[in-house]
């Protein structure tokens, strides 16, 4: 057995509700200085958990997260400058993956000499002195619990990825309660995102056993409830469901990974703005079909976790996995083609370009990938 | 579904050979003064690491656990002052269950002002300020993962359990080359204790679905390799199975715990210093025999995790299970019965007693158990 790093916060608390423990967090209560950025539709929420006598002998500055789509380095130093002199000894994020990854990336470089631009990549953050809590407000990226956080390079207008065993949070407090205004469209786009989070891990060239358990857990949550969710957004099984599955999703990110559905995604992200879990989900079916000759017996055990029980060869039961992403993300009303989009045939080989460089992510695919591989896929869902 | 509370390490580093890594890890390099407690037969090779330039600047003492047996009260007081004046910031335990469950408290302790009395039972230490790192030398308490540590109180010759979160290392080692050399008796009795956590987690009244997929994974795990690993010692993918499987037992402890094996077998180590995993050999299956019948759909997932093919009702399938549990604990030559192991008739009332002052393991059992029913298990397996 290959050997492998799992990293997550020490303590994860799931369940309706569990947001009214968070004044009494032990990392809260030793902290003179807490700094929360929150998600605006949050904010109220956050206001009157701060009005608890837990924090009266504390100083406690909540911010608004303000900036809109992929924050960009800029962005993140503006807040950094922001709020630097508060000093603070624990940071919370409340929101979703945007948000809690300018609270990680907060968290590192508030009281620290490290820059932004010195921590690009991988394994680069040196330390991490200030606490750190996440709480999630979509089920989608899995930043909560993994060590990942990415921002947008406004000069290249690519995404770039911040890698650090520094960046998993201490604690996470997952309450399916604060999901449940999440709309219809952003529950199935995240949903989507989170389900490629765990199909690219357990496909993956890198795949582990103890990696795989959440992989397959997190695909049959999301299979079988992000419809569900979608078309009924109070229904509280579903929203814990898919809460759930977009941890293990996260958890699969930090020793595994995921591969070319997110390398394809990128430029689509940096360069269209479009979506994370919108492109995902576009790219998903398609890539998956090109991958599959590379693991049929991987692709389907995907399959059977998605809920497939026909009987025939891996081949077949792959094929009806893939379709079933389909009907999924149909059912959900995500748009299949990219001039949907707005993407044309013209933007392809630029977009091949942006993919071909995530070479952080290629080699993590159970196929090998060329541009002209890349280009046809593209081709295939315009 | 119900609320739930994760805990484990932030780190977990599993494969062979990482033992190698120990010596770069960022606690350690972060670390001033380290204070290492080991197992005598590791000594050597936590030596040898300790030469690497990595400590050249830091100050370190290696101490060699000295005690047999399960840890006492006034053993861990003796450790604890022998070693306080050093005020490490990070404490590495090397070592099984016992030498573990000491480097967690001493940990926890060292640089405290709580004692080892004001801390004994749940969530009453209040925090660790010295970081921990555990690497296991045996695959069967899971210590290296969970928030539990357990002494025994000499005056009263119980066990007692201290639990809280800040007893969950920061990070751990988990290199199945280190136990390549526990004798197969200790890896049989190690191994059936680590299977017993599993499955008193899966059968649980508290159990919780984020704690099945370990609990199940543990089972198959060490269903699969428990023999191989007797009988033949170096096989490392045997040693890997088992020292994962024995994480995943680990993992079940702090969100569900334990339940009537663990409580009957307290008073057969309190008192008749049987060793723990031997205790819950012989418990195992006459306790699951007595509460299959409270949840026989649970009891039958275990059989299926064991390897159980057969179809029938699920009575049928949990009793095969059952069965299985029993072949795999007499291929390992463990003792079936009490009287193996010097434990008569007339004390089987003072054993009960014992078992049922555990009420912090007996309320977790799917089945409620009388001080009769204890008194006739114990008669069963006479």
């Amino acid at each position: 057995m290959n050997s492998v790093t799992l990293l997550q916060p020490q303590k994860i608390i799931f369940g309706e509700g569990v947001i009214e423990q968070l004044a009494g967090d032990s990392l809260i209560q030793r902290a003179q200085t807490v700094l929360f950025l929150v998600a605006p539709p949050l904010v109220p929420i956050l206001e009157g958990i701060i009005q608890s006598s837990k924090f009266s002998n504390k100083q406690v500055k909540l911010v608004a997260y303000r900036f809109l789509g992929e924050p960009t380095f800029s962005q993140f130093n503006l807040l950094l400058d922001e709020h630097k002199a508060l000093k603070p000894d624990c940071v919370v994020g409340v929101g979703g993956g945007s948000v809690l990854d300018c609270a990680k990336l907060l968290a590192a470089l508030i009281n620290h000499s490290q820059k932004l631009e010195d921590i690009v990549g991988m394994g680069l953050l040196h330390d991490r002195k200030t606490h750190l809590i996440c709480v999630p407000t979509t089920s989608g990226t899995g930043s909560e619990v993994s060590p990942n956080a990415i921002l947008l390079d406004e000069e290249t207008q690519a995404k770039r990825g911040i890698i650090s065993p520094f960046l998993v949070p201490d604690a996470c407090y997952l309450d399916p309660v604060l999901t449940v205004t999440l709309p219809p469209k952003l529950t199935a786009e995240t949903g989507i995102d989170a389900l490629s989070h765990c199909i690219e891990a357990y496909t993956n060239k890198f795949a582990h056993p103890t990696v795989d358990i959440y992989a397959l857990k997190g695909i049959s949550l999301i299979a079988e409830y992000i419809q569900e969710a979608f078309e009924n957004g109070s229904n509280m099984n579903a929203r814990s469901a898919m809460l759930l599955g977009s941890m293990y999703g996260g958890l699969c990110l930090g020793p595994v990974n995921t591969a070319a559905v997110h390398a394809l995604s990128y430029g689509l992200g940096g360069k269209f703005h479009i979506p994370h879990g919108l492109s995902n989900a576009i790219l998903m079916p398609k890539v998956l079909k090109f991958n599959m000759s590379a693991s049929l017996k991987r692709h389907a055990d995907v399959a059977r976790a998605l809920g497939i029980t026909i009987s025939g060869t891996d081949k077949e039961v792959a094929l009806a996995g893939i379709n079933k992403i389909e009907r999924l993300s149909k059912a959900c009303q995500i748009p299949q083609r990219l001039t949907e989009i707005g993407v044309t045939e013209d933007d392809i080989p630029e977009l091949a370009t942006i993919a071909m460089n995530v070479t952080r992510l290629l080699k993590n695919n159970p196929r090998e990938v060329s541009r002209e591989d890349t280009i046809n896929i593209y081709k295939n869902i315009l």
